[in-house]
C-alpha cells in the first residue's frame, strides 16, 4: 500500500514515522509513506496557501486552486483521496478494514480553520477521526494511518486482532497480569485454575458486562445469542443486588 | 495548567511537542507539558513493564504495579487521572471543555494490547477518542491534550471558537477563498454581495443543508428554532427536486 500526506506541517510526522511499529511496517515494505508540503504547490512568491473567506467570518482557509494541484501531482487513477474534515460520520473501526485493503491512499490533512468548500470536487471521502476539534488534521491523519496500517502488518498477530475490541461488537474482557494480588486486589480465581471452559465463559460474561457498565450504546447494537442473553441477565440482576 | 503524560514511547511526542501552535502555548506558560516513562517505575533489572495474562490470551499487559507507581510518583492530590482506554463513551468536544476547566491531569498511554484490569482502582477516568484500535494510546493522548490546548490557549481568538463546528451542534457551513471561479466551480454570488443579512441566513441554511447530509445524527439531538425549522423544509424540497 502506498500513502501519501499532503500537509502543511510535514514536520509533524517525524515522530510519527519512526515510532517502533510504524517503521518496522515502512521497513518491511508493506506500507510505503509519502509526506509531501502543500506550500510547494502555491504559485504565490510568498508561497501563501490561505486566504480570507468571502462572506466575511475569523480564520483563513486552505485555497482549492493550491490543494488541487497538490493531489493532481501526487495521486494516480488508482488513489483514493480522503480530507480530515467535520463533515463525516467519525471513522470507526470498520473504515479501517474497509481502508487498509487499498492500494493507494492520499490524505489531505485540512486546516482547523477550513477549506475552500468547492475541496469537495477532488476528494473521493471525507474523514472525520471523532465529534471535536483539534488545530489541524495532521493528528487525524496519523490516527487514520496508524489505525489501518496495523491491519496490514503481518507481524501483528491474526489472534490479537480477533480478541481485540470493537471486533465481535464488544468490549475485550478484563485482563490480570502479575502480581495475583496488588494492593488489596486479587486476581479473578477463575482465570488461575486451568479450566479453558470456565474461562471462556467467565470472559465472555465480564466483555458483556463491561460493555454493559461503560458501552450500553454498543450492546443496543449487537444481536446476542442464547448465552449471552442468559449472561446479560445474570448481570443486570447482580447489579442490581450490588446497588 | 499542568498535563503529565505517561507513556512507554516518551520519543513520540517530540513532533507533537514542537509543532508551532502546541509549542506557543507551552511557551506562553498556559500548559506545562511534562513526558515520563513509565519503564522508569519497573523494578525489575530488565526494566520489564508488562507480562502475560492471567487465563491465557494472546499479547501482554501492562502492569499495574508499574503503573500505580508511575501515577503515584507524579501525581499531585488535585491531579484528573486518565487512561486511554476503549472502556468509555467517544471523547467530544464536551469533554474537551470540561477536561480544559482543570489544573492538573495525569494522562497514561495504555498498551494496545490492554492493561491490568485493576487499574481501575488509580484513574478517574477513562478515555477513548473513538471507536478504532490504535497501536498504543499515544496518538490518543495526543489528540486530547490538542483538543483541550487550543482551548485553553487565548491566542486562539474567541470568535473562530464559537463559530467552529460542533460548537452549535451544526457542521459549520462551507466556506469559499479566492479564486473567485476554479475549474468551472464559483463561490456563491450571495457571498459576494456584502448584504449581511442575506449572507448570515444563507450560511445557516447551508450549515443545516451540510448537517442534513453528512450528520443527520447531530440534527436529529438538536432543537431547531422556528427559522432553521422553516429553513430546514427548504432544504428537503430542494433535495428531492435535484434528485
Amino acid at each position: 500500500m502506498k500513502i501519501t500526506v499532503l500537509t502543511l506541517f510535514k514536520e509533524q510526522f517525524d515522530s510519527f514515522l519512526n515510532t517502533s511499529i510504524i517503521k518496522r511496517i515502512i521497513e518491511k515494505g508493506l506500507v510505503e509513506v509519502k509526506v509531501v508540503d502543500i506550500r510547494d504547490y502555491s504559485l504565490d512568491v510568498h508561497r501563501h496557501v490561505d486566504d480570507t473567506p468571502y462572506g466575511g467570518g475569523a480564520g483563513m482557509l486552505m485555497k482549492v486552486d493550491v490543494l488541487d494541484r497538490a493531489i493532481k501531482d501526487n495521486r494516480s487513477p488508482n488513489s483514493y483521496v480522503l480530507l480530515t474534515s467535520p463533515k463525516a460520520k467519525p471513522f470507526i473501526q470498520e473504515d479501517a478494514y474497509r481502508l487498509s485493503k487499498m492500494d493507494d491512499i492520499v490524505i489531505i490533512c485540512g486546516h482547523y480553520e477550513g477549506v475552500d468548500a468547492r475541496i469537495d470536487k477532488y476528494i473521493d471521502e471525507n474523514i472525520s477521526i471523532g465529534d471535536y476539534v483539534l488545530t489541524g488534521g495532521e493528528l487525524a491523519a496519523m490516527v487514520v494511518m496508524d489505525s489501518l496500517m496495523r491491519l496490514i502488518d503481518d507481524g501483528i498477530n491474526a489472534d490479537s486482532l480477533k480478541e481485540e475490541s470493537y471486533t465481535n461488537g464488544l468490549l475485550e474482557y478484563p485482563q490480570y497480569t502479575r502480581p495475583y494480588e496488588y494492593d488489596g486486589q486479587e486476581v479473578p480465581f477463575v482465570l488461575t485454575n486451568g479450566n479453558h471452559e470456565e474461562i471462556r465463559k467467565y470472559n465472555l460474561k465480564m466483555s458483556l458486562r463491561d460493555t454493559y457498565l461503560y458501552r450500553k450504546d454498543l450492546l443496543d447494537k449487537k444481536e446476542l445469542n442464547d448465552e449471552e442473553k442468559e449472561l446479560l441477565k445474570e448481570i443486570i440482576n447482580e447489579l442490581k443486588q450490588e446497588n
